[in-house]
């Protein structure tokens, strides 16, 4: 059981840190070279300023990557905890220098919360910042089970989930999921600096979602890509791949005929595909995941589709997922939507009840089941 | 006063004109070649199926951009409208084309409304799809006033805000503001075809944001794509540019040793500067905008730090925007942020009542002003 905690660098993550840890009455000692910073993050209620006087159980080193190694030397040396862990978002290359530069690198293990939030600094922080997202944790065959399990106990106060991995296979992850994308974004973002007031007129969400994650912290960002450069540039080398493709098909598009631009797309249209069906990876779209088409026959009268669409929302069925085609009875749509298998026969027991005439349509054959409406009828 | 209208094509667009437009009373025919999306179009109440007897004030063409020229000469052909628009997202070569193959030109204004959903087809549709979005027009010198009028009508009866550009500077606007930054989203989605599963446990909401729009719908966008090919290349190319500084700087910080690699860091900053004014640009922060600083002393007992801040969520000012500094008084902390300089006497003034220590510090000459917290104390 941890019963006392320290956090070194109140910024944004160890600031939440102490105010997700304190919520249980656990003491949290918090550190900061910039004393305004401790003491900010301190009035938030992460904790109480100052080492404590005996080593607590578990000490976060919530310092910039490179500052990771020098900071835990230190606070080893000062016996600060028990067990250590840091927050870094490059794991690998840290853990080497760890491994010949500390004196006890078996109590510490090496960790990494998925959260963050545009803004830094304790202000920024909040005790609900790691709920439900991962907390990666990269420990070595030498690191000690006590060192692990105390960082686990935080994990879950923390109400974060735990990933263990090879410190290799998270630094190629995080290059993939986070550290192109931000770069991306800052590659796109700069091509708005020459945008007119009138083009940013027609901004729309789209320039705004993708520019979102530019890198705002230059100095943070700079620590993390420094340390993480082969696997950034591996994922960044095969999109520059596919952007000169890309590229050719627009100079061929804009010397072409125009009857003769179709013969020119191929090479494009294959890239949107695999995007496609790359953004449908992320959404987790299970295609594996059994699912049952559910059909509603609805009158053409006015009200009774918008009627439909409203008593679907209940059942989490957005109408973009809804298909209305023709139907074999005169004056009438037959609206079709897929659900989960599971949960498909009570949707069409449901809508029967509310009046609808509603059957599920058997995915293989096609076949429609009885109407659950009229087997209901008294 | 348009009393009549009709819409050609119920797709997303076409029906979400079709609910705003009929909410006033307005009479909407709904034409479509799909039979089911007219008639689906027509049962969320966004008109009537089928074509008037007589021509109607305003015809709008929502079909996809290749297919506007052909079905514009053939509405006009029919007498569909008095006047026509469109709805297609590039505007330039769809203006030379109907100014050489349609009977009437001046009866047609160019619009491009800049609004849209993840999804499309008639059941995404919304009536307050438009609201508060820009909504471009791109008459030329032979366009009847007649016509941009009862555009303008429409516009505002969608709840829009017309903006009327060249349509050149409006293809080369959207090339930068839509068209790239969609194949960028492309771009990086692409990538994730490759990823594991336990790579995605990292995703986060930068992965989430780049990739969001990502194209979905092909056969549109190599439609829009063709037809704005040279000016979406220039954005590319200028972003080609900047991933090749990029991929050769992270190809040094690779090979440098590490205490070496600051020296090659120069060219990413460089970028991510660039990113970051580049969003700045975007997210409409107006360096010009006067911004008078509020300074407000707070004791360091618990709690006092979290009041203020609920207390400054009343003013829209976020816990990011605040600065907190030491201050000359034993035992508290200077608390600063940036208000617009028109509302912070009023900000002052409230703080002031609600018992807080507060002061607007000058911009200019830092000098602070008289306290209003102690003027206002009876």
């Amino acid at each position: 059981m941890i019963r006392t905690m320290a956090v070194v660098g109140t910024g944004l993550i160890g600031t939440s840190i102490g105010l997700a840890i304190s919520r249980h009455g656990i003491t949290v000692h918090l550190l900061d070279k910039d004393e305004v910073a401790a003491r900010t993050a301190a009035a938030l209620g992460a904790g109480v300023v100052g080492a404590s006087d005996e080593p607590v159980d578990l000490a976060v080193i919530a310092v910039p990557p490179s500052a990771v190694g020098d900071v835990l030397a230190e606070m080893q040396a000062r016996g600060l905890a028990r067990s250590y862990t840091d927050v870094a978002s490059v794991k690998a290359e840290l853990a080497r220098d760890i491994r010949t530069s500390v004196d006890t690198p078996s109590s510490y293990v090496g960790g990494h919360p998925l959260a963050g939030r545009e803004r830094c600094g304790p202000l920024a922080a909040r005790a609900d910042l790691f709920e439900d997202s991962a907390w990666v944790l990269t420990p070595s065959e030498t690191t000690s089970q006590d060192a692990v399990n105390r960082v686990f106990e935080m994990i879950a106060l923390c109400g974060a989930v735990p990933v263990i991995m090879e410190s290799r296979a998270h630094d190629n992850a995080v290059a993939l999921t986070s550290h192109a994308p931000h770069l991306v974004a800052s590659l796109m973002a700069a091509r708005l600096q020459r945008g007119s007031r009138e083009a940013f007129r027609l901004a729309g969400q789209g320039l705004r979602d993708v520019t979102r994650s530019a890198v705002r912290d230059t100095g943070l960002w700079s620590d993390i890509l420094q340390a993480n450069a082969p696997a950034v540039a591996g994922v960044l080398r095969e999109l520059r791949d596919d952007l000169t493709t890309l590229l050719a098909t627009l100079d061929d598009l804009s010397n072409a005929p125009q009857d003769m631009r179709s013969q020119c797309l191929e090479p494009m249209v294959d890239l949107l595909n695999r995007g496609a069906a790359g953004l449908a990876a992320i959404q987790g779209r299970q295609a594996t995941d059994r699912e049952t088409r559910v059909e509603v026959l609805v009158a053409e009268s006015p009200g009774q589709l918008v009627r439909l669409l409203d008593a679907l929302k209940t059942f989490h069925v957005e109408a973009e997922d809804v298909v209305p085609r023709h139907s074999t009875e005169e004056g009438t749509f037959s609206i079709t939507f897929a659900v989960p298998a599971a949960r498909a026969g009570q949707i069409v027991l449901e809508l029967g009840r509310a009046g609808w005439n509603a059957q599920s349509v058997d995915p293989v054959s096609g076949a429609r089941q009885q109407k659950m409406a009229s087997v209901l009828s008294p």
